[in-house]
């Protein structure tokens, strides 16, 4: 048995996130399936690294799939890249050793999210970010990414209602840099929670636009309460960049 | 008389251009002045600094229109920019001089041009650039840009068969830059013929991938002959940045 890493680029707007649904056509993985079932004529199950929200996209997401096929790498990278639809991509092929598993083998990801904070709406942009025209305070801002870097249990900045597994992750890094209107953040750690690059997005957002005291995060980790975190941004405006693996 | 100067951006891919065409809601125009008379009460006729293709965008498309309207500018750009659609947007109003004209005024033009330029397509830039997988010489097209630069007479780097006004036209730069695969063409001049920006890519892009030898710029200069110089690049990729005036 063959193992492939797929590298993906996708363009989630039309689809129902990563994660199969049943019998349709509305998720990237089963979009992909559907193709590498006609190129392998085989039964074909891929692994991604992670589920993607509906509507949310990609530029790296990883996926692995076992196949008995002998079609070279590059047929498969020229033959997937002709049958996929124009917003799905595969951007690297490459075979791995049978055991490596794209979910469980992941070290880290990187998710990026796009704000376009001016007093004018983009045209060009509306897709792929979220609209805050508030002004906001970038230093304030910067400093409540230090307060949620590191070790903390996020369970508040989570859509979880509990969990039975550990709902602590490390994040590792947030950056956020500004280019002519449009914001980027930039988060990097092992893991992250259901909902959680949103939402803190969106209390970041708060706290910049003076919507939410800078303590609201010290009061989500202690009470552990949702509610108390800012707004849960959609999912348009959210990249899973890369995932890493040793 | 008011007369009223709009700095628009429009993703131009659901109109067939700028030009009114007749009674339809299909250009840039026509979108725009359907809104401006149900602002005024007033029959509006803007004036654009120039046409843009069916399918083109702008980042700074300039253009005036006159009323009797006492509406302040900041309502203005508020109700401009609550009903037109997403894909139109006023970035800026102004109030000017009676006498100024978008077309006549204009002083000079920047307009840019995308090519995704990759082994694998691009999922998100696919309505906005120009797909050309081959591997390009950019050196050579950099030479191919100073040969190009300055006064010429570009009819056949132009759509014009004849021409009863002069085809001459002055470039004062052209700009090539490459960043993650997407290669952006900026061009600074007076004035373009009809198509010009999107032949001279073509052929810029030909020469760089050997289909055309760098001589072909001084023989179209000489023979004047369309079929000689290289494709007309779709109008998906053309940006119109910039008009400047005095």
């Amino acid at each position: 048995m063959r193992n492939i890493k797929l590298t993906l680029e996708y363009d989630g707007r039309r689809y129902q996130g990563w994660q199969k649904l049943g019998d349709s056509d509305k998720t990237i993985q089963e979009k992909i399936e559907s193709i590498l079932e006609k190129m392998t004529e085989e039964k074909i199950e891929i692994i991604g690294s992670g589920r993607t929200d509906a509507g949310a996209h990609a530029r790296g997401q990883v996926a692995n799939f076992k196949t008995e096929s002998a079609m070279s790498l590059s047929d498969m990278h020229g033959y997937l890249n002709r049958y996929l639809p124009k917003d799905v991509a595969v951007k690297e092929i490459a075979e791995v050793p049978e055991r490596f598993h794209s979910r469980y083998n992941a070290k880290s990801k990187q998710y990026s999210y796009y704000v376009w904070n001016d007093k004018v709406r983009s045209v060009f942009n509306h897709h792929h970010s979220y609209y805050h025209p508030m002004k906001l305070d970038l230093e304030k801002m910067q400093e409540a990414c230090e307060k949620l870097v590191g070790t903390h249990d996020f369970l508040g900045f989570s859509s979880l209602r509990k969990s039975k597994k550990s709902t602590v992750r490390t994040i590792d890094s947030i950056a956020i840099e500004e280019e002519n209107g449009m914001l980027k953040f930039t988060f990097v750690g092992e893991g992250f929670l259901y909902n959680m690059v949103r939402i803190l997005v969106g209390t970041l957002l708060e706290i910049g636009d003076g919507t939410l005291d800078i303590s609201v995060i010290d009061e989500v980790f202690d009470t552990k309460v949702r509610k108390t975190a800012g707004i849960t941004v959609p999912a348009q405006g959210l990249f899973l960049d890369e995932v890493t693996y040793d």
